[in-house]
């Protein structure tokens, strides 16, 4: 039934045939996920409202917005990318999230949490000026929820004058179990439903903002979602509407119902992670921890995958969690360190980049020693544009008064965090997911601002390459260019700032390459053009060309944007003396 | 009384006593602030509770942390800093701001909107940690209680399981009134306050988020704040407290109570500001609007001082201000472009450092039409560190799909407003407060990414200059020089994004200075040694310095942060062949 399904076949199905349909899906994206990667539990939890909405509604002409884009499968298989599904997450096939540019029904592009409401409102406003008349919809989970931006729009739909839709989705859970206040309220929100009269009104909070609440349903329940959008689909040509309904994560497939943390995210069959970052970084924090009392551990919602599952149960004291909050978590670690402790903040290197003002103003203008823990760095793959964590070099090396630390492998990256806790201001340290322990240095103490020279030579050619993949590829470079009697010296550029002056200053060659997975454009090599921009080297940096990566295989992506291994090699090649 | 006054002192004081104090505190504030500028309104408005808050706790055992620092002058003369205060935001002097580094009163650095609860949240959370025992009040305005920031910490209250005071400054401006829900809810629960009796509790938002909400009092009455507050200090043993008070922004000096918003902040005495680019903006977009009904303006709590007051007043169905959002600001930007319409953000640059991530995300991976209008570009003097407009170069060039343009005068600002009407892409458009128009250009149509020769000469020395501080200082190095007999090409660098590749590639000269008001680190000048890394050309790249810089004259800090037209011409005349 699914395949080739019209928005008209859709509406003309029977509730028995709709039924069916859901179960389609499910079964769909159980096969594909467990095939490609992507999000399981999430899109299971939200099959029901989303053919429901398909029912009601009338895409693409009626807009809905899904916050983070965790929950988009459902409708995309709805919306004629039923063919193209098996392609999900691989490159140039159907993205994990939602896209304007692979189909009209996708109103927004999300990835980064809490954007929807606002998107829903712009769109809504803009329908407005404009004079149209069509329905907007902001589906959104209560992880979300948590997040600074829901405020801010909620705390403007009155001035903005205009009416949508917000869909909360609560299934308790962020990727992590929610936390806060607001999850508490939404929570009792729910309980109190349980004892009354569904078709009592709350006066709540959401009531303040504008907007006439309505729930608390169940949103697996496939007859109640029809029947209750079309009732609140009437109400939203006079006024804005917070749909409120409990969904089951992973609904449908036993395993992920019961471990939905675990099956938020589903790796591709086939792959193996060996050692992570995160585990190191979790691991030698504990260690620490048990003698430096100073020590605190700080994230976003996101605690497992970021190794710090152990020391969150070790130190509760010590750990704090605020939910989707990245903003508040640079303050809070900023406002720790003022106070003489040792916060490690770990995250994403693409979800850093809602803290830019705050590591900025708060951590470096104060010069407070925080430790940023940027994960997921360099190329992070199937998730696409909105999940590559390309760009922290350039926008962390702007900032004064921060050291940005690239540890060579996991090994290094253990002596780094220990010699963090000694180091007294803003410090960034970035890493890739995966790594190993391989590399063995020149054996000298972890100094700021010091590289180490892997391989000698007195050839003309210098290499020098920032963090565990680069280094791998210089390698492998180093082995190709060989055959062609090419030698190279490589220099493990372990801090991109400070950059280690002495060892530029004394490098004989005369061509320097140099090798990050980051936007090229302000990233390392950039500095060390600026550097050498005076005297008489010649600078040839490889990094990310100047775009957004969309989603696909690392190695695919970084041949294709910028960091193939056949075109540095042809380059040295010829450009070799 | 005031000169020298200690703690102990004004513990001691009878009541009397502390209202002559009041008073003395108001009239060094406004004979300060007449003749060296600063924020005038908001600090008359909070003469009373700072007074009390230094009579009731026990500074700086206990913290305070003021929320954007408008309001930090009447606790800055009761600790320690009246005898220094007539060198407020004087270079070298006392910073508008609360600063860490200028007396252990301040207990954290503020500047940016909103940070103050999470601030106050991580500062008593490490008290915690650290079981010592103190008392942290966040003092917070209600145009800053509109930010995202604000939700995240009261969010995480009960997670953190701390205790702290925040006191709301209510006022019902932030520098424009007040706008959202958030601000009718507070008025709500003044005009309750009226009707019911002072005791009676409001069991309110704020009561989920785990605050015991007491209010409203009459922040000017200071016998009612100092009792008000020995009754939370008790309190605070075992729970957090919010403390909403009603102030009156100017208060007791008529003219400012009267024009709250005018005078907000003052100019330096025998300051005059000719023409502002944020006239033009407002003019342009104004004229362009009639005809071109796409046109929206967007500002966040700041529509006067950008320029846009007459925008508003004409065209109230396509302007937004959404108060101190600016995430919020962003994203409602990139979805009304999603529906074809045309809008213009206008924001301090350093207020745009907190879109960093909606500006990447949200308008340039969906490659939004957006027109970011970048006022306040370069360093912006008096303020300091929180308010210098000199990293925007190097966080927006490094986002693909993003034009950045910086006119060289306010003829070419209007020409470029006019032209960005119909460009079809993200763009941003950077420039100063005060302008001119001098210079005339080679008379083409502004075409993206081509830049102007403004004097062609066969030497061996270019300039490249953005924006009109630059090309000011261009044209005075060039004078000077020419008495040493050297002459030099100046280039009007309009675009920052993309370069002028042609432009570059046919100069015919071997030194190449670039000049830009902006961090050096990932600006104009970075980009252009990059270009020519592997080509034969020398750059030397003169830009601010990689540093935080602190409040003073603008000339005063260019000259000493790294723009010094004496270091400049010294470099040239010295590298000249």
């Amino acid at each position: 039934m699914l395949e080739n399904i019209t928005t008209s076949q859709l509406k003309n199905m029977s509730f028995a045939e709709l039924k069916a349909l859901c179960e389609e899906i499910r079964q769909k994206i159980i096969t594909t996920v467990m095939s490609n990667g992507g999000h399981l539990a999430s899109n299971l939890g939200i099959v029901e409202l989303t053919v429901a909405l398909h029912y009601v509604f009338d895409f693409p002409r009626d807009k809905v917005v899904f916050d983070v884009g965790h929950q988009c499968y459902p409708h995309k298989l709805l919306s004629g990318r039923y063919e193209n599904f098996q392609t999900l997450r691989k490159r140039g096939g159907i993205s994990g999230f939602p896209k304007r540019e692979e189909s009209e029904y996708d109103s927004y592009n999300t990835g980064h949490a809490g954007t929807s409401v606002s998107a829903a409102l712009g769109i809504a406003k803009a329908r407005d000026v404009k004079g149209e008349k069509f329905d907007v919809i902001a589906v959104i989970g209560d992880g979300s929820f948590n997040n600074g931006l829901i405020y801010e729009a909620f705390n403007s739909l009155r001035p903005l004058n205009t009416n949508i839709l917000v869909i909360l989705n609560d299934n308790g859970m962020s990727i992590s179990p929610t936390v806060g206040s607001m999850h508490e309220y939404l929570e009792k929100l729910s309980r109190d439903d349980v004892h009354k009269a569904k078709v009592q009104k709350h006066s709540n909070i959401f009531e303040r903002f504008g907007f006439s609440y309505d729930g608390v349903y169940d949103g697996n329940d496939l007859k109640e979602m029809i029947e209750k959008l079309q009732e609140i689909k009437k109400k939203l040509e006079t006024q804005s509407v917070i749909l409120h309904v409990l969904t089951k994560k992973g609904k449908g497939y036993a395993f992920c119902e019961e471990n939905p943390e675990q099956t938020h995210g589903i790796p591709a069959a086939g792959s193996i992670v060996k050692e992570e970052y995160s585990h190191v970084l979790g691991k030698t924090l504990c260690r620490l921890a048990e003698s430096d009392k100073r020590i605190v551990a700080v994230t976003a919602a996101m605690t497992p995958s970021l190794g710090l599952g152990e020391f969150f149960e070790k130190f509760p004291n010590r750990s704090i969690d605020v939910g989707i909050c990245e903003e508040h978590a640079t303050i809070l670690c900023s406002a720790l360190a003022t106070q003489g402790l040792k916060p490690y903040y770990a995250v994403y290197s693409t979800f850093l980049q809602r803290s830019f003002d705050e590591i900025l103003i708060d951590i470096c203008s104060q010069n407070l020693p925080v430790t940023l823990c940027v994960d997921r760095a360099g190329i992070s793959g199937s998730d696409g544009e909105t999940h590559q964590g390309v760009f922290d070099l350039s926008f962390l090396n702007l900032i004064p008064n921060l050291t940005i630390a690239v540890p060579k492998d996991i090994n290094e990256f253990e002596r780094m965090i220990e010699w963090s806790s000694s180091f007294n201001s803003p410090l960034a340290i970035r890493y890739p997911r995966e790594g190993k322990a391989v590399y063995s240095g020149d054996g000298k103490k972890i100094e700021r601002g010091r590289w180490e020279i892997l391989k000698d030579n007195k050839g003309d050619i210098a290499i020098l390459a920032c963090g565990e993949r680069m280094i791998d590829l210089a390698f492998s470079i180093r082995e190709e260019v060989r055959t062609s009697g090419i030698d190279c010296t490589i220099v493990n550029a372990r801090f991109v700032k400070p950059l280690d002056i002495n060892l530029l200053d004394n490098l004989s060659q005369n061509l320097i390459i140099t090798l990050e997975d980051n936007a090229l454009l302000g990233g390392f090599g950039s500095a060390i053009s600026e550097y050498y921009s005076c005297k008489q080297k010649r600078v040839r940096s490889f990094g990310l060309k100047d775009d957004f990566i969309p989603h696909g295989g690392v190695r695919q992506l970084m041949d294709e944007f910028g960091l193939s291994k056949q075109d540095i090699v042809k380059f040295i090649i010829e450009n070799a003396h």
